[in-house]
């Protein structure tokens, strides 16, 4: 092609394009691309879960000032080993065992770059040919994303909105056979907001010993609980069934971008070390990237020091962020929601098209919102559930209530009935 | 098995634990695993290239008040974009552009969580079914690791010990077929601490294009050079070849830890960008783990503003580090280097085992320092040659005179001589 000479070798890999593309984040980006640019009212991100930027959600000063006295240090910035550094390890089995009716060993513990990487080394760990996985729908899609790059054949349950997003057993048993590695829930839920009571979570337990495969507990979102229904830890079980628990102070603290997380083998019976699981586990660390050191060397201090009165005043925001949320919504006749959301940074709405003109579905719904009011929503397809939408209240009071008025108006404007001339 | 329940479905990955066996990291933790507890002396650690726990190489205080000034700023809490955040991007394009004929653009620059995730994504991107990439032959064995786990086949060229370890371009020609994707240079050289002069950079930019394949450039030891030969980057022929351009701000400001690096599309003629592997770049980033937002909001602050002093003086202690390690191997009769290093922190030496007794191989001289004389040093066989060793210079200057004793010592109890019964 070029100068005359022989033509290139190399050329694009679509799998991996596809894989991105259902991404919470592919999508988002779609959508933001249509943003009306000569819209000067400030954009109302209610796609995804990252509050930082609000003032109101700034993080605790203990976080801060661990991480700059782990950087002053100068004892950090080193190479860290794979697995995480001893300190680090050892807070965070400290901090889960708080909840636990055993103790992790540090041992157990494996320090990650953020949740996202522990979710990737524990697909990566359990692909192998023929491998299939059980997921929640709605669910999270990474998941679906990183098992497809894995060759892991995914299978869907359904969490039940009659039943407060309880996982259907039933369809679990069915879907299970001799080549499904594990299953996962999501608690606090995303994309749902629910929260799993003790009894339910038991049951779980024992449907998943008695297909023989372990749980996966994506608990990103643990102790971001407001409602009535405490927080409980999968681990809890571990000695039903093997689990493996994946967090994050991304959530808990409202720093996303600091990329620090955990991946735990709850499991006192030893069953995942007998197996082979965790030895896969720390081959996967060793030629993977490792969290910054020196956030690793803050992690105590942030664990074992943050003020308590910081998380109630997080809490506090999330209740009144849901009670605008909630109240919004039910002002909104093409939007109900079945289950107000008792944890997490999100709420499932289901979308009444049948009420709107001109809007053709769920991601239709969402670029036009994107376009006429610089609200950013995502489509509920993108978690598996069509002409649903996917709401972060996570988000400073105030704004918020300007996002659900701007929704109100677009819905007004779009809505089916005959006198509705309204605006435009 | 347990409870009498059905057995459990998962088990290990041994293709994960057969890769992570190969790297260094997997490498030195057997050989570490080997040190003699009961030794009180110091453990010398000739086997990586991380000398941030030695005062001496402590970073610049530029680095760390950057560090600080970000995370005190609040304004960095927030995920990343997936590509890195533009300020990041731009300041690394800056940095770049000081040796370049011709502008990177920030939209040119991947924010990476150091040179390993760059590596990764190289990889990851340029796997597909029948593709292979040719690696130099002693290199670093990471690349071999990860083209493994995308199922890209490995085909090695040597570096020439006699020809201060340049490229065998014949063999690269021989090697590449319709089906190879790239060829990796290390520049500086990891292990061989070999800098290439101008002229043959540019007959291996030559000499891909002629071949049809993109340069893959690692340059993670880049300005990290005290001999004759100045650093070039491979970037200066990006437009005879599209280069990739892998780097980090470790080595250079001895921050392995701080893990943030960069993946820079080196190609003034956009032929990356044509044949969609831009593209995939970007959406393997989607569904990637992002470096801490706070460091990368800390970059630009980092790369502008760091003094020269600061970099003088890790180059002097670096070029006296090489003094007593070529000075120590003339002192040790079975221990020769053909070249001496010009950059990096590494060189590799020949080990003559036919005036040792008792040692088998390279691997079995690094486990038996290692035990007798508390001093790691990578066995040769890891980087592909055999009864060679990869020694690091990059510590201290009096304690890697301590190593070299010992290194002494050792040889001079297991040397064949009939009349060493000097020590033991």
């Amino acid at each position: 092609m070029e100068n005359g000479s022989k033509k290139w070798c190399f050329q694009a890999d679509k799998g991996l394009i596809a894989a991105s593309s259902i991404t919470v984040r592919g999508v988002l980006n779609t959508i933001m691309a249509n943003l009306n640019k000569e819209d000067d009212r400030p954009v109302i991100p209610l796609g995804h879960g990252d509050p930082s930027s609000f003032p109101c959600f700034h993080t605790a000063s203990t976080a801060v000032d661990a991480i700059i006295e782990a950087v002053n240090s100068a004892k950090y910035n080193c190479y860290s080993p794979t697995v995480g550094i001893l300190p680090a390890r050892r807070a965070i089995a400290d901090y889960l065992n708080r909840d636990l009716p055993y103790k992790l060993s540090p041992d157990d513990v494996f320090v990650t770059l953020g949740c996202t990487q522990a979710i990737e080394i524990t697909l990566s760990v359990l692909g192998r040919p023929g491998a299939n996985i059980l997921l929640p729908k709605p669910g999270f899609p990474y998941y679906k994303a990183i098992a497809g790059r894995n060759n892991i054949e995914i299978r869907h349950f359904d969490l039940l909105p009659d039943k407060g997003w309880e996982v259907d057993l039933e369809a679990v048993e069915s879907l299970a056979d001799e080549n499904t590695a594990a299953m996962l829930i999501i608690n606090p839920g995303n994309p749902c907001g629910n929260v799993y009571r003790y009894e339910h979570l038991k049951k779980i337990a024992e449907t998943a010993r008695e297909l023989g495969i372990m749980v996966i507990a994506d608990e990103v979102y643990g102790h971001l609980t407001f409602g009535s229904t405490p927080f409980v830890p999968m681990g809890v079980f571990g000695s039903i069934v093997p689990v493996l628990s994946l967090g994050s102070i991304s959530k808990r603290w409202i720093v996303p971008g600091w990329r620090i997380g955990w991946l735990v083998v709850s499991d006192p019976n030893d069953i995942l070390r007998k197996y082979g699981v965790v030895n896969s586990i720390i081959s996967y660390l060793n030629i993977s990237s490792d969290p910054a050191t020196f956030i690793q060397g803050a992690i105590p201090e942030i664990l074992e020091n943050t003020n308590e009165d910081f998380f109630l005043k997080i809490l506090n925001l999330l209740r009144e962020a849901v009670d605008i949320c909630c109240d919004g919504m039910q002002d909104i006749p093409c939007i109900t929601c079945p289950n107000r959301p008792q944890g997490s940074m999100f709420v499932m709405a289901k979308l009444n098209l049948s009420l709107l003109e001109g809007i053709k579905d769920d991601m239709d719904f969402c670029l036009k919102l994107a376009k006429e009011e610089s609200v950013i929503v995502l489509p509920g397809i993108c978690v598996g559930m069509k002409n649903w939408l996917r709401i972060s209240f996570a988000i400073e009071p105030s704004t918020l209530e300007v996002g659900f008025r701007r929704i109100k108006d677009f819905c007004e404007r779009h809505a089916k009935k005959p006198l509705g001339h309204a605006c435009h």
